[in-house]
């Protein structure tokens, strides 16, 4: 497998010319797919990855049984839903067509394939755990979008709502979280919905600058009000 | 109908003797259910109530038609669910049993009924408007909750989100919101559900101070993003 055995970096070789990489390696191919339960224990890695991004990994109490039996119980877009995001320096064979399950009201997801000029190489050092077994060889999962349908009651039309995007380091700055961000929007655009929302840490300006280039508004008044953990057990056989 | 006449409220009668109301105006019961799609035309009078008190009627552009279309689509709680919230002078005759749709995942959700004790009875402007075709006589609906499904990676569970939740002006200060945001939350907690969540405004300080003493934690430091109308419409055709 090409990804399971990169060439050194030139500039990791002290004292060796810089040898020029095959011309292949200045192309990435990128792909958004749905994702399905074999994807899941690559979407846990990331998900434990993320946490530990944010330092909240003492929060992150996923495995990859609870993630298998909460999510991929509906059909897609009608509650949870991940895209996931693959890379590789060899063009993605077309996928089967998705199984077409409502033709009346849910558009199926066509995969995006987007070819990337990369100025460097990317040499990825967990290329071989996030192999990807949708393809013949080459393709790695680098990232993953899971969101879910909201509902705004002054529109009366459902939305969607982004959870999580996460693209894993060595594939950042590369226009990749735009492509996943932008496949949410595109499906909701598509099935004229009314709104994709998610949220941004205050202190995070570089992703603030971002969203805004993408279109969207921060929302400056309202905070998150969250009930969990024992303040939310107790309401079980509360009589209110 | 008991509350389409009611007796003038002692305090507006200059020089008349405090009346004693009648001991049944002194007790009003409450009841949450679940709504149908026979209660639309009230749900979308009330939404725009909210609309208006929030002062953004000029974005309210729900109409019963497609609050119609858009709700009600799935069972309650797998995807948008509407608790409504009734009260009477009179106790709530039991409800048949609710069809119990998946037995192995979702429980049913069993009406909550509470009887509260009046300082003063509430006169209701807007009975007759709202009167509930649910009961005999008497009830009115008094307000909502409109909440659905949201997920959390970290927990790898699934929790609910409140997009909406509103009693109506003279019913406020009774402990009817408290009973509308405990009936989800007791329904979270008994499916085993990790979070509850939903936003307020940073300024509404009593609101804050109500929810905190629900048990929430307000997340000071996230924002939220919205891509909406002509900027979310773009992404339809784009080729990210």
């Amino acid at each position: 497998m090409a990804a399971a055995a990169p060439p050194p970096p030139p500039s990791d070789v002290p004292g060796m010319p810089e040898i020029a990489p095959p011309s292949a390696r200045r192309t990435l191919f990128a792909r958004v797919r749905l994702a399905a339960p074999s994807d899941v224990p690559h979407i846990h890695k990331m998900i434990y990855q993320m946490a530990v991004f944010e330092r909240l990994s003492d929060q992150c109490i996923a495995t990859e049984a609870s993630l298998t039996s909460t999510l991929f119980n509906s059909p897609p877009f009608q509650s949870f839903t991940v895209l996931l995001l693959e890379v590789s320096h060899l063009p993605f064979a077309p996928l089967p067509p998705p199984p077409q399950q409502n033709p009346t009201t849910v558009p199926a997801f066509a995969p995006v394939v987007r070819a990337i000029n990369l100025d460097l190489p990317i040499e990825d050092p967990e290329a071989e755990i996030f192999a990807s077994g949708a393809e013949g060889g080459g393709a790695v999962v680098a990232g993953f979008v899971l969101f879910f349908p909201n509902y705004s009651t002054f529109l009366a039309k459902p939305g969607f709502y982004i959870e999580d995007l996460f693209v894993r380091e060595c594939y950042r700055r590369k226009g990749l979280g735009r492509m996943l961000l932008a496949a949410v929007a595109g499906q909701a655009a598509r099935m004229g919905y009314g709104r994709v929302e998610w949220v941004v840490l205050d202190w995070n300006v570089n992703a603030i600058k971002f969203y805004e280039e993408m279109g969207a508004k921060i929302l400056q008044e309202w905070r998150i009000c969250r009930l969990t953990g024992d303040a939310l057990s107790a309401y079980a056989n509360s009589n209110y």
